[in-house]
């Protein structure tokens, strides 16, 4: 499959698949420079929470480069600003920023090829770091599959999203990779098709059944008994377990109640946000309306409002367990397994 | 507002305003014969129960007039065959055939020119009784709004899908008629966005506050407390009161009734199959995936299998009332209610 990001250091760049082409066309996006990392992640060329934190901690490395390359300083502090600003919900940006501004302390402003050099690396093994994670998590997940279960996934937490393999399709894969007969139901997920363009283009690259169903079907297969389980991705943990995630999540976990089916969400530890006690704190961004009434730039609604909020929270209490590179956590024990050591 | 259906007599058509161009076109649809009524119904250039219970109707009319015209015998069986073949879950269809059935065996084949006229009369009868009884659901419902209320209703269920006025639609009218401040959020109604194009158009145009949302943001509203009241319109309503309606209606009634919100159906009583114990029965149409797969003509997700099941069914215990045009009855009481007299 087509690496979601490429550092190429020769060229000293981040090249980005662009995903809002797919899946009709594999075409690419460089990023020389932290500017055009931010337009990328504001304008989706890169998404998934774990995806836009690594190109966020690559823009970092490029405005150090960039800075020694033409002979000035690195202004890191606004290059973090512009890269945090870029989208609200995901806290996996903020996490990667974070982890850049203290290797940079750590080097200090002293040697700026050091610094660049330094930074370079460290985006590397975010992104390193964080395909570890992917494959750790699906074989944490994968024990919860059975075969003949039928699946069900809303939005795209898959290689596309992340640094590769995917977070609930890295689950998936891994259950598929050790043969067990499983079967995907991807919600579309209107209103910019995350499931249809991207899940289910990237599960059929790997032989993986799936079957496209509008978001509205989920309740009408969950009745028929045909899903035996759900995962999701996730953009946000709160320490009590909440979870923000693609606006849609949360239905699906009031139907999977509904229905005592299982809903697992799996996210690296790098979605967790121990600073929020729980998911009500936890920013929603809102999209242009556009997104909802037009398509492909016609419009495909009468001319009126529409609200569009990017995400929903899905409270603790409907989440059967969060599947992370450590294990599986009930929502509960998510807070104390991973707060760090006083 | 443009009539769904016309009946012209002087050229003895029926003139359907054509749905699937709405809302950048209004244009229309001419039926001279009971096949070209046929097509416009599996086209959905007319759609919504009722409607198509009123449209086959006049399609009935129209194979009397064309057999009087060309000097033949009318073959009413199987003009009604190819009418009740168009789509198989509303079940207004073969009410309204049956309907013209027995009234066409009143008048017996002596007179070709007497059958003509009285089916012709019989489908005007049947079209203006239709708008009457959504006038007496709106009667019915509109003391269940109350001003500052927010609704949700899914598809369209409004004057485009009946005879006129609309069944939830109806009851919005009513209670926006008699001055009550209301505001309604439409869900776009994937995949035929009958929500974004019709109900989001008709609500505008008689100056009706409507926000348009995706469907998967029912759920998110309703935690923020947003939709104070949910209303939706049937296909088919089983003696126990199980409602087979547009799909996603059943995801909708599985939201409402975990943040106990009122969840009402409105329909007349031609939508009611008291043959059926209950829902399971309802046979359901599956459409062609392409209309999840495709947009305009534009294929717009990967190619993988899409599932496409138009209609779900919503269990009486999900449901606090069914808004019909002798009243508003608990979903248990609608067969006793309704039930012809021994």
């Amino acid at each position: 499959m087509v690496p979601t990001l490429q550092w190429r250091e020769e060229e000293g760049i981040l090249r980005l698949l662009d995903q809002r082409k797919l899946p009709h066309a594999i075409s690419f996006f460089d990023c020389r420079d932290p500017d055009s990392v931010a337009t990328a992640i504001r304008q989706m060329v890169v998404r998934g929470a774990p995806a836009i934190g690594i190109a966020a901690a690559y823009g970092v490395a490029l405005e150090a480069r960039e800075a020694l390359r033409m002979g000035r300083a690195a202004d890191l502090s606004s290059a973090c600003e512009r890269l945090a600003a870029t989208r609200p919900t995901a806290v996996n940006l903020v996490w990667a920023l974070q982890r850049m501004k203290r290797r940079a302390a750590e080097i200090g402003p002293g040697s700026p090829k050091e610094l660049a050099q330094a930074l370079t690396a460290e985006a590397i093994k975010i992104h390193r770091e964080d395909l570890e994670m992917n494959r750790a998590i699906g074989r944490h997940g994968a024990p919860l599959l059975n075969s003949g279960d039928r699946v069900l996934t809303h939005c795209n937490a898959g290689a596309l999203a992340t640094g590769g393999y995917g977070t609930a399709l890295g689950v998936i894969r891994a259950a598929w990779e050790e043969k067990k007969k499983i079967a995907v139901f991807a919600g579309e997920t209107r209103p910019v098709l995350q499931g249809a363009r991207l899940t289910a283009w990237e599960l059929a690259a790997d032989g993986i059944p799936v079957t496209l169903i509008t978001d509205s079907m989920a309740g009408f297969l969950m009745k028929k008994g045909r899903i035996q389980l759900c995962i999701v991705g996730a953009d946000r943990i709160a320490a009590n377990g909440d979870v923000a995630n693609k606006i849609g999540t949360y239905t699906v976990a009031v139907l999977a109640k509904e229905h005592r089916i299982p809903f697992y969400v799996a996210a690296p530890s790098s979605t967790l946000d121990l600073s929020l006690p729980d998911g009500e704190a936890i920013p929603i961004e809102e999209r242009d309306p556009k997104e909802i009434t037009e398509f492909g730039g016609v419009v495909i609604a009468a001319d009126v409002p529409a609200f569009n909020p990017a995400f929903d929270v899905t409270p603790a209490r409907f989440i059967t367990g969060i599947i992370t590179e450590r294990g599986v956590f009930l929502p509960g024990e998510i807070a104390a397994a991973f707060r760090p050591a006083p």
